[in-house]
């Protein structure tokens, strides 16, 4: 059992907190205000492992933080969470920089030479940040086999063991068969910027329940 | 037998000139002068169906013309190719606006709100753009069974039948069991940004022969 918090209460924020809360783990969902009506409906549905408070309540709960808010918010949540509670911890990073303000389909607010998990590894630098799931529709998230057969999900981060140890929740936790190392956080380019064509990829399939798999000559 | 022209006389021109020329069809390969000593080494090799000259002289020469140029130039290789020797053909644009200027991996110089794909239809409204092939090594493009398994790729154009026309050469001559329709020249938007990622699975992999398989829910 982990002490596990999810800053967000979004579609995203409340797959990953059932999931864990599933898992057996004690999860407390962080948001703006202590008293969100959509986080504590979440925990008064979900029993006792389950609680909300505020994203620094969340973040001092948990030795694993996820951040599950979206991504145009979550400096300003990560500042709200409180540098203090999110030192030294593992930050999952879930979200992704998309900017629906133009239309549809989003644009990213950060490309190219940046990505959004760099930018929170570079505001918490004492905070290991790892990029994961980002790739895939929050129900595939926690449950791969929705699409059939194998399919691949990435990791992207500066810390091994915490790239290990979240890889474990994935696999033994979530059921992902195999996790990807890209490398360091700078990777997290790499699978933000693949949202655009999950985004033409969904449009043109007409189901979010889709991945890639990885084929590769040996 | 098709007359087809290749602007490019690179790795990737020469694998699709090559690929071309061995199913049957008449290829002119383009480059900036006449005299281009890696084209006309090619040709020379290939055999009687294979010829160069200028951008301008293998536009002139090609129904279906393939755009095999760094993306950074291609809007100056097509000016150079003219308007009128463009007008009305198949533009296959295998090319990714990578810019190696500022180190490695590469960033793009068009992106979010706008693909190179979209710039040539932009500049070129009478001239059949179809993004196609940019997402895999220039070996796989040609020889997709180099990486076991199924696996996918993409078109992207806004008129249909040039996009058909494109799909049957990708299956019928490069040996694609699919092609998979995105849309309009704007979805070249997300199969051009999916090359951060590409090249990072790259590093990640250690070989350029892998490609991604669509997993979808039925």
């Amino acid at each position: 059992m982990m002490k596990l918090a999810v800053l967000g209460t979004g579609m995203v924020g409340k797959a990953i907190a059932n999931k864990l809360v599933a898992l057996g783990h004690e999860v407390v969902m962080g948001s703006r205000t202590a008293d969100n009506a959509s986080a504590s409906e979440w925990a008064g549905g979900v029993g006792e492992r389950a609680s909300h408070g505020t994203f620094a309540d969340a973040a001092a709960h948990g030795e694993m933080i996820f951040n599950c808010t979206r991504g145009s918010v979550s400096l300003q949540v990560l500042e709200a969470a409180g540098a203090a509670n999110l030192s030294g911890k593992i930050l999952v990073d879930v979200s992704n920089p998309l900017d629906f303000s133009r239309g549809m389909p989003p644009t990213l607010t950060v490309s190219n030479d940046d990505s959004l998990g760099e930018q929170l590894q570079r505001a918490y630098p004492d905070v290991r940040v790892v990029k994961a799931l980002n790739t895939v529709n929050c129900d595939v998230m926690v449950d791969p086999s929705r699409v059939p057969g194998e399919h691949d999900i990435f990791v992207s981060g500066n810390d091994a063991d915490a790239k290990s140890r979240v890889t474990t929740l994935l696999t033994e936790g979530f059921g992902w068969p195999k996790v990807t190392d890209l490398g360091d956080i700078s990777t997290a380019r790499g699978t933000e910027m693949y949202l655009p064509l999950w985004l033409r990829l969904f449009g043109a399939l007409g189901t979010a329940d889709f991945n890639i798999k990885l084929q590769v000559a040996s």
